[in-house]
């Protein structure tokens, strides 16, 4: 049975400053939990349900990964989620030097998300259209926090995130800079390659000075009713469609 | 000063039971609370900062309005947000026969979406493609849930929302059923026309068989990457987008 102890630490993986002294974080609910326990990740805990170590826990896993059994109430007290009858695992955070090498296709970057649950939304969009990168800058919220990487169903797995300091990367850009705006260029009509940066403003302050000074083509996508804006996912996923869809 | 008594009634209405028994419903933060004082809504109160009341109430709201100054832990404490530096407001919810009488353009369908967040955000994109009708499954989330208000960003003013019996609403149909599915056709080739039903289906499951029966065209949002599935928000957009580009 698993002690206090660990069900203390595995809650204190709730809060970003105990995730960054650890290495480690939490993913909950079937789908990530299943998907992440056949990635290439370190899974160093798993606590599920009996019905899920029964259908996804294989002798290969049982080796390296400490396995607990938990009820459904146990989950909801130690997790994040509101309702749980699957499990969650402590993951390792991937070493990474968060070394953004330029790459030679689409891109997307966002100034300063703050909301986990959007974030989360993003990067299942950006998997869903095949964006390897998503580069945001240093304020946003953080990647491994437990809603967004349960709002990303799985795809925090694919896409690789760099917290970067958008306006250097941008000066030394090689590939064209697309930035959303209210007033830009029709998305419909507009010339869209197959490389580039696209970049999203915040929820509720748009793309900064600094940045908008840098994009090479503004771009919006067009209104037919009155709703002021579109949250910034929703944005990035009609965006990503008009860029593909070509 | 607002009494103890009336703070606890703005407080039932968090639940869906006691919004239906008052006939009233609550609408929070900046944005949605000075739309709301701008339309023909009935506010029967608002509870609000000093600088918020400055800035959006004159004199012709303050006659058939209860107008009462609160901080922003006052209103923390009374709404369901983390964080309100504006205000809140009760508003009657509309009457209406709930009766969806056909109408020949664009109308967007969702069976049993259960987010509250998700629906909201749906508004916000129902409004911003300017479609005027959601018809809803029975079970779906309650529109006049706080959550689904203040994430529809004023845009509840706007769409229309019928909760009915979909299958009998498309049985009876006179303009064209599109239904999204994982296997459809390749919505960047298809004709989309300005007049139809668009169907989603929920979060988990798609649409039901029953409804799927009656589905004239179905078609699919090209996938380029890994992610197993768009949430219904975004998958909305895209289609909405993909409809009115035309």
């Amino acid at each position: 049975m698993i002690s206090k102890q660990e069900l203390k630490f595995i809650k204190s993986l709730h809060s970003k400053k105990h995730r960054t002294e650890a290495g480690l974080f939490l993913v909950e609910g079937e789908k990530s939990l299943a998907e992440v326990l056949q990635s290439s990740w370190e899974v160093k805990m798993v606590l599920a349900t009996t019905e899920f170590l029964h259908h996804y826990i294989d002798s290969k896993n049982k080796s390296k990964t400490k396995i607990f059994e938990a009820d459904t109430e146990l989950l909801r007290k130690t997790g994040s989620l509101s309702s749980n009858d699957a499990g969650l695992a402590v993951v390792r955070i991937p070493d990474t030097d968060n070394y953004y090498e330029p790459a030679n296709r689409l891109v997307l970057a966002v100034e300063n998300i703050r909301d986990p649950g959007n974030l989360g939304t993003l990067l299942r969009i950006a998997d869903w259209y095949g964006i390897k990168e998503l580069l945001l800058s240093k304020e946003s919220a953080d990647i491994f926090n437990p809603k967004v990487i349960q709002s990303s169903m799985g795809s925090f797995l694919r896409v690789k995130v760099f917290y970067c300091d958008l306006k250097e990367t941008f000066r030394k850009k090689k590939i064209p800079l697309f930035g959303t705006f209210t007033a830009g260029d029709n998305i419909y009509n507009a010339s869209l390659p197959s490389r580039g940066y696209i970049l999203l403003g915040n929820e509720s302050q748009g793309i900064s000075n600094e940045l908008s000074a840098l994009v090479d083509r503004r771009l919006s996508i067009p209104k037919f009713g009155k709703a002021e804006s579109l949250n910034v996912a929703v944005a990035a996923a009609v965006v990503l469609d008009n860029f593909k869809r070509k």
